[in-house]
């Protein structure tokens, strides 16, 4: 896994456009999202500007500080006293990359808790490459802005320079 | 306030990476971020890629539908549980602008009650116009990407169109 794929900010606006046009032609019309952080606050805020709707925010943090995947996900932060906001709600789940599926299975089986009508996934990149996690089977809409190989994942919101960045997204 | 002003996220992230500098180099080191959603989620996850601290987010809604300002600001969503997180903790309040200062008011009065050790305020542009809204004098330390004039801000992630926002912004 040593190649790089990077995206420029502007990439993933016109991606989670395409992403939203596909979910509201697919007939689903979430009440709410809950974005994963911190990975999903730029993809989710983005969605917002074309589906309109409210954002939760869950923080998940699955690796410790040498990226070493923990046996049990800590909690940065949870929906708390919102949570009954969930009860039978058409909710949808945004995040950046679906890598190992790991956080995203963990977040929906506790949000799947809340007894919500319905969620769906909406993940800006899907990795092409074998999952530790899985999709409960509860979960019967999963949408990607774009699959892509198993590689590194270099986001624009990461960038210590964003012209060099953008520059290495068109090599 | 006809006038339109519009930032590219290049220029947003530019803006926070000097703004995270100058709080650095003002001798704050904050234990984590406040992110007040849905304006400052951008912002403050660029911010993180600086300062490498947890981002909690609160959702305030203190405009109605028709754009209003109402009486009350409604909470969509705030740290509950993880409020004893912010006791004695030097907390980064982060937003995208600081406009008639209302929501900043808010939000500052309502995170002062969980004792925290300090709270700085961190907004990516400040317009200079006269605010409704106090900062409380509690707060010592206020950051601003950019002093900007009164005018109407066209942020990225609100573009439909992001390649002719882009060329707005040239103008």
């Amino acid at each position: 896994m040593s190649r790089k794929l990077f995206f420029t900010y502007n990439d993933i606006h016109k991606t989670i456009k395409k992403l939203a046009k596909e979910i509201k032609e697919s007939g689903f019309n979430p009440d709410l999202m809950v974005a994963i952080g911190t990975g999903g606050f730029i993809p989710a805020r983005i969605m917002k500007t074309f589906l309109n709707i409210s954002i939760l925010t869950v923080g998940v943090k699955y690796y410790d500080k040498d990226n070493k995947i923990q046996s049990e996900p800590e909690k940065i932060q949870w929906i708390d006293e919102v949570e009954k906001k969930l009860k039978g709600k058409k909710i949808l789940l945004v995040d950046e990359v679906d890598d190992s599926r790991s956080t995203l299975e963990y977040c929906l089986r506790e949000l799947l808790k809340h007894e919500p009508e319905e969620i769906a996934v909406a993940v800006l990149h899907k990795k092409n490459k074998k999952k530790s996690g899985v999709i409960p089977k509860e979960i019967k809409r999963y949408h990607t802005g774009k699959t892509i190989p198993d590689c590194w994942c270099c986001y624009p919101w990461d960038a210590d320079d964003i012209e060099k960045h953008d520059s290495m997204s068109k090599e």
